[in-house]
């Protein structure tokens, strides 16, 4: 019968190894892993078949069916999306901080794996493939608990790894895939505080709402993402322009898209006609101030609710007011914590912005677009953190790690 | 009547001022809560003569008592301490990692306060003006919940630090003591996400158990210090028993106290008959394995339990073992993570020890009791965080702040 807690202690021990292991050690298991999971190909498409075909009879949506699916060239994108994890340089054991004390003793801080990771995610199953080389490159081990919708293909990827873990001599506890679906096990999982050291929800907020209250393990959050652009009455109208299409145009569905635009009263004539035809022009769904309602040929109203709300759709709420003042208390009030954008060719103004809002990610005259850690230069991203401890922000393989203190003497002792 | 949820929303509101204070304005305001507790000691002590009197009615230990007791050499302590935290450079609007992409885009990471912290405690009235200081020079807001033994202590405190406030400016809600003892508002606070950023439970396990199995806030937790030395076969055994008395018999009490040392098997003849004529000549307590027992006149044979145990005693286990692998086992497998020593004049070895160990500090040729914020260079201590999210180790005002990313543009947008 399937224990969570025999399980953890396994992913424990082995993390015991992975932590220990040198950046070649770990740049060949992964290239390992990537033609593993080549080699694999058919046999992870099989299994896929069954999710899908259960999923199809529990009639889930075609989004979620998409999600699912596997076919050779998304298993080949899993494979390339691990070597390119092995291209990083390794998180592990840099030496920061570095200095000598009075008292002679040498001092400095040193990275290293958080020790066993919990992913708990949905429907996705290339997340297992992704999670189990982020956690491995950063020396950690890592529990896999998917969704049951995914667990026929994530055991199958599960498995192509495991091979190469064996090729290279390291522990199978180092990626786990939890094969039992009932969620008791995920609830006792989630006690397990001298066995799992995070535990990261990848999903939507229920799902994140649901770990957050029911773990006693410290949990990364990413809830919504309400971004905001604030166009200054110093702003360069063209640039807004440009950076406001972006933002909500782009690509709607994700949380560095825009949800509200604020605009300074000095500058609303000038600009808001060029971006209600610009919004009018790619069909986007307006709920606008009293004030600024006026230039719109076809908004609503706003309300509080629409200031808070993430649409992640062609739909976006907008606020004239009076000072830039005004523009900070919006954000403060409505911010998510995730991006905002100031335009302004004001430098002070942009310093004054970027000083007064603490988002994880403020941007002067740039898409909020770029708030991913892919476009901000982390190389592959676990996620985007809204909650402030430990990381905020777009988490590259760094935030996998933590740092111990290193203390080499001579004999000192204390008075 | 009491408002624990507005209690917390007007700590946030003051959040948002208190992050933006710039160095000169929050050490001006931490002399002058110094100078209000000095000019407050008379009221303070009179309050706190309320707390020792229900004290002694309802029969707490002497221990306890002495922890509760302010006088005014106490006060000029707690004064002096918020002068010190005054003197530390400003942790907050630090720019790090800064680079410029190939896009043009100006990215950096910038520290800024966590926002809102909530302290729990047990009957230190002193935490009170020490916590409220940390959090205010890394710009945060706190909420402070002591023990129900210390209200009235804790309240002069804060009404003195108050008035500092006030002269300052500052929104009274940056530190605010809970008035209300009942536990259900201590409860409440710990689900209060939205407003809390950081809890810090301080005091006994029990309360620190209580505090991470009970908040869906992020907790810092500090559990036990199970420090161990090992003493290598390449040690200086001189080095050796310096450091074993120290990190024993110089203050047993604390955290960072040794509870067990290891013996490599080929200088066991040597060292162990030191070791056990030292510890005898300074009344130590001595559990040891089988093959280090003969060495003793008085110990008795160490159980997993006694390797398991922090003493905070005059009370030490004693382990030899066959190689420098078994003593890294053994670190492995009763480490609390806090604290690990060698001893040895091979550098090799002692780097395939700090490499190995992966405890919060790890340490060659020095005492254990150098684990601690003053000691490494960090100023005040907040605390020792044994869990690894976030800090690790001796935390000092630096690890109440996160990072957020500034990313500066001349108008890109994403492809």
């Amino acid at each position: 019968m399937f224990s969570m807690l025999e399980f953890a202690k396994q992913a424990k021990q082995a993390s015991v190894q992975t932590a220990i292991l040198n950046e070649a050690q770990k740049n060949q298991a992964l290239k390992d892993m990537a033609q593993a999971l080549r080699d694999s190909t058919k046999k992870i498409v099989e299994e896929n078949k069954k999710d899908l075909n259960a999923a199809k009879e529990n009639q889930l949506s075609d989004a979620m069916i998409d999600r699912l699916m596997l076919n050779p060239e998304r298993v080949e994108a899993m494979a390339s999306a691990i070597e390119q994890i092995a291209s990083f340089p390794d998180p592990v054991g840099e030496i920061r901080k570095r200095r000598v004390l009075d008292n002679g003793l040498d001092v400095a801080k040193m990275s290293i794996p958080l020790g066993v990771i919990a992913m708990v995610y949905e429907a996705r199953p290339n997340v297992t493939a992704d999670a189990a080389a982020l956690c491995l490159k950063a020396g950690n081990a890592v529990i896999l608990r998917g969704g049951k919708e995914a667990l026929h293909s994530n055991l199958a990827i599960a498995a192509a790894l495991h091979q190469a873990l064996e090729r290279n001599h390291i522990n199978q506890g180092a990626i786990s895939v939890v094969p039992d679906p009932d969620r008791k096990h995920m609830n006792e999982m989630l006690t397990l505080t001298d066995y799992i050291d995070l535990v990261i929800p990848r999903g939507g907020e229920g799902l994140i709402k649901f770990v957050t209250k029911n773990s006693q393990i410290p949990v990364i959050q990413h809830f919504k993402g309400v971004c905001h652009l604030y166009v200054d009455k110093h702003a360069d109208v063209e640039k807004a322009l440009k950076i406001l299409l972006n933002g909500k145009v782009q690509r709607p569905g994700v949380c560095n898209s825009l949800e509200t635009f604020i605009v300074h009263k000095d500058i609303a004539e000038t600009f808001l006609p060029m971006a209600a035809r610009a919004l009018e022009d790619n069909d986007v769904k307006v709920h606008a101030c009293k004030k600024s309602i006026g230039y719109f040929s076809n908004a609503e109203a706003a309300t509080d609710e629409d200031y808070d709300k993430e649409y992640l759709a062609l739909e976006i709420a907008v606020r004239q007011v009076d000072s830039f003042d005004q523009a900070i208390a919006h954000i403060q009030q409505f911010s998510s914590g995730h991006t905002e954008v100031i335009v302004s060719e004001d430098k002070q103004r942009a310093q004054a912005f970027i000083k007064n809002i603490n988002s994880a990610v403020v941007m002067a005259n740039a898409s909020s677009r770029f708030s991913d850690g892919g476009e901000l230069g982390l190389g592959a991203e676990i996620g985007i953190s809204t909650s402030k401890l430990h990381a905020y922000g777009p988490m590259g393989v760094e935030s996998l790690t933590t740092e111990k203190f290193v203390v080499i003497g001579e004999g000192q002792t204390r008075e």
